[in-house]
């Protein structure tokens, strides 16, 4: 899947590149010979710009028939070169297993050529890793669960004043955002979250026209709620400028819409930014990162109390609400509090393949109006939708048995 | 994770284990010295019963003072030990960074304490890999998307007649059977899958008396099919014993029905099941694997028709059919063909975790009973559900719009 320049190894920052050469076929008399073996380690050396540290070692394996032969190691300034060498169990096979690992770059098809080469093998088959060739969200590979994803380049990495921001590309899921290790979108599946946390408010409140999207620098949710013509003013309020201008770049089709006159960015603390606007918000969609390190206040009643006071008297809030699979025990407490705060909480749910358990809720806070009852005229507009339908919208709220008993 | 014991090593069938030991406040004198060094291997190997080929191989790296200090390889019958030392950038921290790799099992922390000790290090730490801890589906893992799960013990690891069965003890999803290489169960969700591939038909006939399962030798179908008193005959077509077997030892609460009075398991290919068979169940489920290999053929039309074949005139079929994000074509070619045989065809589906893309589908066909008439009264009276719900049942019929259009 890599192409193995060395930009490419450099950018993706892993602790190092490791070659598995398997050879058949090789002629039997290179295999047997220490010499060949020797001059071959110096070469291949020579070849892929590798320091040798001391001589090659090359040691005969004799003891056990079914594993005799070579062994070799030659220590490289930044790690090490092995193989092992013999005839096979049916001692006409000339092999040569041989690994090459080494935390600076080397191209890993110029080595396997030359080897097939000095030891005459029919065929080869190549394996080439890098440490972090497979993604895996941080915090979930700790929790004995994660997805794993196929990564074709690593795009960005950068450390913002607020977080680690990656951007990869994939090979499955196109571009994917990772923020401090967690998958924040991929253009596989954007479109179903930024429908689902924008469309069930827009059309439940019955004249959207002042909107606030806490975080959400990526576009995605500023391009849904652009869609709905009666919205006059959407503020976009992300903290970290750094996801806007990457994603400008990566994601045009999720940015797009930061563009739209109606949209006026803050790079300001969300937190604080609600507390200074008062009653002023029709709908208000919190598009938080997960409830650990900074967002983690975003998941408390204090500052659900705050958005409250942010929302109109007819408000709505919609907030990304985790798993019901991994996260009862914090939803379950955030149902609690939501019923005591507001006239009509709700829990509704859509199907995310890259986020954790595939599947991600929201919480519906509102001050008057019931998400059973919305627009489906002004539904039926909306353009370029893939996921929502008004059916979609109801469907969301039936949540599963072992769910709807907990919260 | 792991408890590092040589039974579970071999169970593993791992390719290898390999301990890395990084050492720090090490005694000065000591990772300075190249006979300390060399003795520490020699110590080493025989603690840990290694083979040494050859003797070590200690070289000083003086270049740069960044990394000066010794490197130092001894090459072991089942593969290699290496290590490097030296005095950090302060020039006062003795360090040694270790790597044991072994295709021959060894006690990680036996050799971490000695090491400790030999070089008089203040701490250290320690991380052992087997190449197999984190499970990922091998079919899934090629297309770049893949759950990872972590591992604690394998428990089966069985070459059956028909498949490769393996079940693991996880960290987070409790046991977990695995079917040439793709996860069929977990502890954890597999009530989802159970509930919503058997409720949904059985409550949409109004009075189900025979039941066919194809597959389904775990016995969650079964569990859930004997939840409903009218059904007086479960048959359980299921072409592999072991399965059954394995099951019944390791998930007593999913194979739990297997031992009812109604079941009767049939260990036969289900495709020719069905033909002997004709015109005699209410309700047919299949509970297949994948569209890949063995279960390549009950995804295509003929097998449909048989199973038509095998349905009472007004029968219901049920059958697993995959994710509505990762089988767009197979699908699409699926509704294709069920709309010309059946009077009703419908496409539902449900969250389950552990599966591709957290979702999984159910292909609903049907001789004359609609899916959204069914039998409420009954639903009620079903006992120990944790998912299925009468609105479960309506809003599982709901298709995203993407999916609505492509079938």
């Amino acid at each position: 899947m890599y192409e193995h320049t060395k930009e490419e190894y450099e950018k993706m920052k892993a602790w190092g590149m490791l070659t598995s050469l398997d050879l058949h076929g090789c002629d039997m008399k290179k295999v047997e010979s220490k010499e060949t073996i020797e001059k071959w380690i110096i070469e291949l050396c020579k070849l892929i710009d590798m320091k040798r540290y001391g001589e090659p070692h090359v040691v005969y394996f004799g003891d056990n028939p079914k594993v005799s032969g070579y062994s070799a190691f030659q220590l490289i300034e930044t790690s090490g070169i092995t193989g092992h060498f013999g005839l096979g169990p049916t001692g006409k096979d000339g092999y040569a297993y041989v690994d090459i690992f080494s935390c600076k770059h080397f191209d890993p098809f110029k080595a396997a050529e030359f080897t097939k080469k000095w030891f005459g093998a029919k065929e080869y088959r190549i394996n080439t890793i890098y440490r972090k060739s497979s993604f895996q969200e941080s915090g979930e590979t700790e929790k004995g669960r994660a997805i794993s994803v196929g990564i074709k380049k690593l795009l960005e990495d950068v450390e913002t004043p607020y977080q680690h921001l990656q951007i990869f590309d994939t090979v499955y899921f196109g571009k994917m955002l990772v923020l401090d290790g967690a998958i924040m979108i991929t253009d596989f599946d954007e479109f179903v979250y930024h429908e689902m946390i924008s469309h069930v408010p827009l059309l439940t409140h019955p004249n959207p026209k002042r909107v606030l999207i806490i975080g959400g620098g990526d576009g995605g949710v500023a391009r849904e709620v652009a869609k709905h013509p009666g919205v006059e003013e959407i503020h976009v309020c992300e903290i970290d400028e750094t996801v806007v201008d990457l994603c400008k770049k990566h994601f045009p089709k999720v940015s797009t819409a930061l563009g739209d006159r109606r949209v006026k960015i803050f790079y300001e603390d969300g937190s604080k930014f609600i507390k200074e606007h008062k009653g002023h918000y029709d709908v208000i969609l919190v598009d938080s990162s997960d409830p650990v390190g900074p967002a983690e206040p975003l998941f408390k009643e204090n500052f659900y109390k705050d958005l409250k006071d942010a929302a109109a008297a007819d408000g709505i809030i919609v907030t990304q609400s985790e798993s019901m699979y991994y996260h009862k025990e914090l939803l379950k407490g955030m149902a609690e509090f939501n019923k005591r705060l507001f006239p009509v909480y709700k829990y509704y749910h859509a199907n995310v393949p890259t986020y954790p358990s595939g599947v991600i809720g929201f919480s519906f806070c509102s001050k008057k109006h019931e998400p059973m009852k919305f627009d489906e005229k002004r539904a039926a507009q909306l353009k370029g939708l893939q996921y929502y339908t008004p059916e979609i919208h109801r469907a969301a709220f039936v949540l599963p048995k072992f769910f709807r008993e907990l919260t």
